[in-house]
């Protein structure tokens, strides 16, 4: 890996004509060489959000050639915002500014400004170029690359969306210095999946340095952060629109979605959400004879190492998990298909687990 | 060509794995030969509207076997429901019927009902199968090939939407004969719109056979819609995403949609006002040296005999088409493009026509 203290890292999502870098390194926003080459005209709009902007907006300005068209759009935060209604904002604003097609959107926050302005991107006069500025370490491992974007709606999670690629993912490393401490954790519960599905060497390095992780050294956290990225970008290279490999990334997350939607989208975060899910997604692969009881210890371990819960919500049975999770994106024609682990970095798409094995994991897993 | 009083016609959009089928002939609604290929799964959805409902959805559904789950949705009819809410319209059934990926959608129904449709197909959970089972001539000639779909917004006309394209087309021609004689002369403008730019021979064959189509002669007009079809699928294999020649389908769009959005969605049919625009777009190549009087006096009348309007409404003054002109889509960083006639059946892409030129050619041209 790069030393990240001397230069920023450059990865790339290799997708044909589609392809884009992802530049990782401290100091990126304010610097003007990273984003001038992904504008494709003089228009372009900075969407973020109430908590962002006074953090970050004037210094991404600063990255910004001044004769350019410059708009910007401040929304609410929170998952709860992840709505239709916000995007219409989006368009609204675009529209009201006389906004063609060669114009730029910019999305500077976490992962729900980037679902979301990816969307608006996505469906501005039939889709417009889009850039990724990620502001929380969920955002910038895993939520800004790729090109999944969209909306929550009230039956489901990101229900309403696109594919669509941004022109380009710049990860300021800088900007992980004012995220609260739990928001670091859940975005380490993605970064601890990576290791999960697809790289055991990982997984034993996060162990590791998971306390180093939590304290903000820079230098472990970036190299967590070049990881997780190149590790998604193979992924996604293979399997851009989801028809094979890429499911593998939702470990943790059928579970995860049915706790964040019944618990109300933002009480729980969605990487906490993960983290439980990781873990009940280990328990069944362990109740189908994959996992030992000692993988399964580690991986208890590693989720509680990262602050992440590990328990399922009081209030939520077997029946509401069940409700939830049959109608998640990955299921097809009525099968519920999940992501389990066949070992440590090996995980695999399942759609014959016994109804009676689910509803065992679910009625023994842990509540509080 | 086919004799369509055989044999259904079929022609092939060609865009690689996107490649598919438009099948055009008489009695194709009720066969399920022609629609079980085309589906993605076992779960599927007929969207239509108020007016056709009555007319065919009866005709579809006998066209779907019987072992598939099938949902119907009837919206509202008219350009002023083109809209994001009827599209989230469509997006809760899905969720409440607990449609997954799997699904497929059939649009069933003119250009409004295709482009709500596909648009709805391109984001519920990120992208599903859909049909176009188009009934309006011209839905059958233009909107339902090629794969725009969209809403209207109220600053200005399919401002939202996905390029997405279908699984299939069918053509059942014997819809037309429910189609009201306006809106046949609508989707002739369309037809009339291949001719001029693309097709000289097409256009006299056009000028000789107009009185036929208006009579809805089954072989005239089976011509006109094969014809029209192949000329769009060969536009569109050539540059799905209208970075280029795509482009050219729009004349008479710019002029017409201003007339569109200024007097009020559905007031004037979508055809009629780029009839109309094709007229002004005439006109202003005359005046560019193009095209001769004798050329623009032989586009006049082919407009004339087709029904529609050769004047523009008499409330809409200079400063209104151009504000809203200069919205329009194909405009970047601020340039006016128009798409032209540089001669009969051969257009271009024009972006340096004088201020004055236009100016002069919107205030002289008739009002009514």
């Amino acid at each position: 890996m790069n030393d990240p203290r001397n230069a920023p890292c450059t990865l790339e999502v290799a997708l044909g004509e589609r392809s884009y870098p992802i530049h990782i390194g401290p100091g990126l926003l304010g610097d003007p060489r990273w984003l001038a080459p992904h504008l494709a005209g003089r228009q372009v709009m900075v969407v973020t959000n109430e908590t962002v902007a006074p953090l970050y907006l004037e210094r991404l300005r600063q990255g910004l050639a001044a004769d350019l068209e410059v708009r910007e759009l401040v929304l609410p935060d929170g998952e709860t915002t992840k709505t239709l209604a916000s995007v219409e904002r989006i368009w609204d604003a675009l529209l009201a500014a006389g906004f063609n097609r060669r114009c730029t959107l910019i999305a500077l926050g976490g992962g729900v400004i980037g679902d979301m302005v990816g969307f608006a991107a996505a469906c501005y006069q039939r889709g417009v170029a889009f850039v990724q500025v990620p502001t929380t370490l969920l955002a910038q491992v895993d939520s800004s690359v790729g090109g999944k974007t969209g909306v929550n709606h009230p039956r489901g999670k990101n229900m309403i969306g696109a594919f669509w690629q941004p022109r380009a993912v710049l990860v300021d490393t800088d900007t992980l210095a004012t995220l609260p401490p739990r928001e670091l954790s859940a975005g380490l519960a993605e970064v601890i999946k990576y290791g999960l599905i697809r790289d055991a060497g990982f997984l034993a390095w996060l162990e590791a340095e998971m306390e180093a992780l939590r304290g903000l050294d820079a230098f472990a956290v970036a190299q967590a952060i070049e990881r997780s990225c190149a590790l998604k970008a193979e992924i996604v290279a293979e399997d851009e629109t989801e028809q094979g490999v890429r499911a593998l990334l939702n470990l943790g997350h059928t579970f995860g979605h049915a706790i964040e939607a019944h618990q109300g989208y933002g009480n729980w975060l969605h990487g906490e959400a993960v983290g439980a899910g990781m873990l009940m997604a280990a328990e069944l692969s362990c109740r189908l004879g994959w996992l030992g009881a000692e993988e399964v210890a580690r991986i208890r371990e590693i989720i509680e190492a990262a602050g992440l819960p590990l328990t399922a919500p009081a209030d939520m049975g077997v029946d509401d998990f069940l409700a939830i999770m049959r109608l998640d994106k990955k299921n097809l024609d009525s099968r519920l298909r999940l992501i389990l682990l066949r070992t440590l970095g090996e995980a695999c798409i399942h759609d014959a687990t016994p109804t009676e094995t689910l509803i065992d994991l679910l009625e023994n897993f842990p509540r509080r």
